[in-house]
């Protein structure tokens, strides 16, 4: 039998994608147990339930004990308080990863909280449902996605090649980048996205109660897209958009200003200027359809 | 054999919606014969090749006489003259259908151009995909999907029905409602999100040359379903969008006044806000699912 990655992985935060991680590196054997951590009571039961983990428990600082991996996999507005719950448990040379979909400002304060010898890796794999919960993953979730590691520049090489391998048994492409030029490209290919998918439908959602009715009723003309989109998980969005702020709000100013400009054009009658943008389009789904990330 | 509902479907403009009805017409039996009439050479060319049709031309005029059934299935923009060259063509008691995605401005004119006897019943299947052309329309394309006929008060309910007959037996749902109505449901449901998410792609293509290659290898986190829809053919969008300007502006105009609170609560920290849009959104998610549309 192959030597396993890790001894004991304590996922913080056992969601949709703490949950498909368990399950993608149970299903390839790269770690010998899991223990799994989650705040809501109904979590844990359905952890237990599907047999997720080995341990499953409700305090931080229990998950980590003995463990070789610690992955936050919680809201970013949680990391924090777990940092400073578990700091006192982790065991020395402890790799602790997280999943965050923003890396810079939101993990600035991380490695002053966390003990001298452990070693943190900051991760962030692109993929992810609409769901969630611990019975929304699945152990496909990750193949043939990008996982983004985003170490400071004085991390233990060894540490980062253990992190990127996890992702890479779990079917991962691994990307190594500057945590802030991974919030500015997610900024704009992620985060700004689902904000203008939320509030789409929130707008929807403020129409007069017919109107409303009428939106459900004939949503297969492209709204459907959008509320799949602004379906995910309330809580990690406000996480994303207060840790991201000026990315987020820089890449709004800019789709802003292109969305004045059609409204202008629309205003004018200027066909010309809208059959350009949407020819050009077509080629950035066509480059997309070409990178096998349709 | 039951009677069929027409003896000769003429559709002109032979895309993915035009094909597709016509896939379905003849898997369900519902006319005797098809002409097809589409002004790409190479479109004609793949029309004969699949065997999708009796008469293949470019030549409307020629495609339409013997025809009990005229469906318009070209962009908008093409209407007024296509509607001329069959005027004399028609068959008198002929019905004239089509299945543009604006119902009000764009049909002002039409009944003016087609001669007395001939009767105008105007459609829109709520169905479609991004792709274009006759090699990409299939025959479920309108399975439990709605298509909205938008007849004019005074039209003989006969041919109200016939058309709806032909629909139902394509798999779809019926609603009648009124053309200005429809514009403006659909302009929140259909035309804003187009404009959104061709707008989106447009603010990524024109991002520095290092990070568009970017937004296209991370783009699984969003983008990506942003970049199918601004795949859709560009002219017939720019027609919709000159032919829908008023209800496209009165509902971007609510879309930028949201999107401008969102702006202010992420610039000023304001959780709160955000969290509750957010899950606001679910909401509408769930009762799309529970509506069966989604």
């Amino acid at each position: 039998m192959a030597e396993r990655l890790f001894q004991r992985m304590a996922v913080i935060g056992f969601g949709l994608i703490g949950s498909s991680l368990a399950r993608a590196a149970r299903a390839a054997n790269l770690v010998g147990s899991i223990a799994a951590c989650d705040s809501d009571d109904g979590a844990r039961a359905t952890i237990a339930r599907l047999g997720l983990a080995e341990i499953v428990t409700g305090d931080p600082a229990e998950a980590v004990a003995g463990a070789d991996l610690v992955v936050l996999a919680t809201p970013l507005g949680a990391y924090a308080s777990i940092a400073e719950a578990i700091a006192p448990a982790l065991a020395p040379g402890a790799i602790v990863t997280d999943v965050g979909s923003v890396k810079g400002p939101a993990l600035r304060d991380l490695p002053g909280l966390l003990p001298a010898g452990v070693h943190l890796v900051p991760g962030h794999p692109i993929a992810g449902t609409e769901n969630s919960g611990p019975e929304s993953g699945f152990a496909e979730l990750f193949q043939d996605r990008w996982c983004i590691l985003t170490p400071p520049a004085a991390t233990d090489p060894a540490a980062i090649e253990k992190v990127a391998a996890l992702w890479r048994g779990c079917g991962s492409l691994i990307e190594i980048m500057d945590g802030a030029h991974h919030d500015k490209v997610l900024a704009i290919t992620s985060h700004l996205p689902h904000l203008i998918a939320y509030t789409i439908v929130g707008t929807a959602a403020n129409l007069e109660d017919d109107a409303r009715s009428e939106v459900i009723k004939f949503s297969a003309s492209g709204f459907r897209d959008f509320t799949r989109i602004a379906a995910s998980d309330p809580t990690m969005w406000r996480d994303v958009f207060l840790n991201n702020r000026d990315a987020v709000l820089e890449m709004l100013q800019r789709f802003s200003e292109d969305l004045t400009a059609m409204q202008r054009a629309i205003r004018r009658g200027e066909g010309e200027t809208l059959f350009e943008l949407f020819s050009r389009t077509r080629e950035i789904r066509r480059r997309i359809i070409d990178a096998r990330q349709a």
